[in-house]
């Protein structure tokens, strides 16, 4: 029978599953819609898995990534904004229905120990920001995954940028998340007439209501004024917001990822430069900027990884999966 | 032969000296002139040591807090501006005198240790904001110094407040040091006039120029409305800084130290106030802002203990200083 990991990365949207063998190959993957109700949610990722999971494998652990408050000594969801999940037992849920174990952390965390993994050399100190519809940061301290006491740290996307700017979902304003997530972007966009532009765009269909964060930076690279200055205000936060960050933190390297990352290299280099200038010089010269590897797999991936670093499988023992 | 250990606080203008016994007694204690030029300073220091410690005394070890860029392992100083030392390495220069150990870290996380040695409890995630001269920070995670692979971490003083501020030492500006320094507090009380209120103070011969910062907080708490004004902007910078600051960290406990923390509780309750008013909910819950127990006695203290960590003595072997 052979021995499988199954790596979750649940997001606000889908529920995105990998089926890694203990070389950490990855053997299958596919998603799933979320559904906001706890119970109802764990029901429908364990069905899933056990439909798709051929019964010759035997599963030794779930990984899950989730955005949230993690409290991962007692595997639960502290609170989880987007999923409406406050003081879930994720666990004890699965508990219902199989007695693999199951470990999480906070999707960030996670995505950074992916990261983390596919990068060589001796690193110790990497960081991993996420730019999707927030933005988070997952921390690796001295290798292993930085929490603090409560699983807390890396909110990084909370730090405020503008006190007299935007109101945030946490409450707060100004926020660095309502200035340079994809929804801070779109928001910020939409505050003047980009209309004219808008034809600019391949999908016709494209109205106002429907804008996405790629259309600000299509509409900025093509000469709207407007979107220009609303990315050029999201790259100067974020370089200043890590600029910030590295002089606390002192990290040899910071990785950008999540979907906003894929704008371009010449994004990723914008924000590398906002970073430089605004860093303190010793921090600048000591800290590497670049883009995030693994992309939408970065979750599964770090999922995974989770189980094997719980079951204490080594990173060398998995390092085979260059394929991913 | 009785065994004591060297704790030294190098500033930059005494160096506090204080021997301890194993126990952490302190024995004595007393303090120099700082002189510039390190290989100087370091023949001073040990000429001091050995004038002042009886010859029926063994010393252990030498523990040294110093401001600026340390390399702990190869116990050199990489940069301290204001010592004007660069790449100086203090083990080989007291090798010429002694073969004593010599250990050497920031005097922030020395402070820091000292300050977490007297914290009873389970404290384990704790730092210590130093406001002195300069802003400084030093940062006890998981109960050990949390250097980074650089020793540069804990550099709130230069985390970037206001971009449009004053113009830090460090090149950049609006840094926290500008802000919520002494010397930036005296510097922003002086951008006015308020030489009608210099009256007030009790050194009749005070003038502009020699202007401290408690002087500032005096003429604010007596109703000089510039220098008030002045306070609160130091006030609502370093809550906006700590809170950006534990939304990454997530330390359990942030202490107030340096010589600013005496300028009164309402001072500190202030600062901890404008921090729970920024702080991330989640964050402001699981943090406590308290005013520093060790005062000057933090940096020996501290540095003492890094002798004693470095030798394996557990604190619970020097848990008997209860008088320090």
């Amino acid at each position: 029978m052979e021995t499988v990991i199954v790596g979750l990365d649940i997001g606000g949207t889908y529920v995105k599953i990998g089926v890694f063998d203990r070389e950490a190959e990855l053997i299958d993957r596919w998603q799933l819609k979320t559904v906001e109700d706890g119970k109802v949610l764990v029901e429908y990722i364990w069905n899933s898995i056990q439909s798709n999971l051929p019964s010759e494998f035997n599963c030794e652990g779930i990984g899950i990534g989730i955005p949230g408050f993690i409290d991962y000594k007692n595997k639960t969801i502290i609170e989880a904004v987007n999923m409406r999940l406050y003081n879930f037992n994720i666990e004890e849920e699965f508990k219902k229905y199989t007695d693999i174990p199951v470990f999480i952390e906070n999707d960030a965390n996670v995505a950074a120990l992916g990261e983390f993994w596919k990068e060589s050399g001796d690193i110790a100190d990497m960081t991993l920001i996420t730019l999707g519809t927030g933005v988070g940061s997952g921390i690796i301290s001295d290798s292993e995954i930085f929490r603090g006491k409560k699983g807390m740290t890396g909110e990084i996307g909370h730090c405020i940028i503008d006190v007299d700017g935007y109101k945030c979902n946490c409450g707060r304003h100004g926020c660095l998340d309502t200035i340079a997530s994809a929804t801070g972007i779109v928001r910020a966009a939409l505050e003047q007439p980009i209309g004219d532009s808008l034809e600019l765009l391949d999908d016709q269909e494209k109205t106002r209501r429907n804008l996405v964060a790629e259309d600000v930076f299509f509409l900025a690279k093509n000469g709207n004024k407007h979107c220009r200055s609303v990315i050029t205000h999201a790259v100067d936060s974020l370089g200043l917001a890590l600029a910030n960050y590295a002089a606390i933190m002192n990290p040899e390297k910071i990785l950008i990822g999540g979907g906003i990352a894929d704008a371009g290299q010449e994004f990723i280099d914008a924000i590398a430069q906002a970073f430089h200038d605004k860093a303190l010089s010793e921090v600048s010269k000591n800290t590497i900027i670049s883009k995030a590897r693994l992309g939408n797999d970065a979750g599964i991936t770090g999922a995974a990884y989770l189980v094997c670093k719980n079951n204490q499988i080594t990173a060398k023992d998995i390092n085979k999966a260059q394929h991913l």
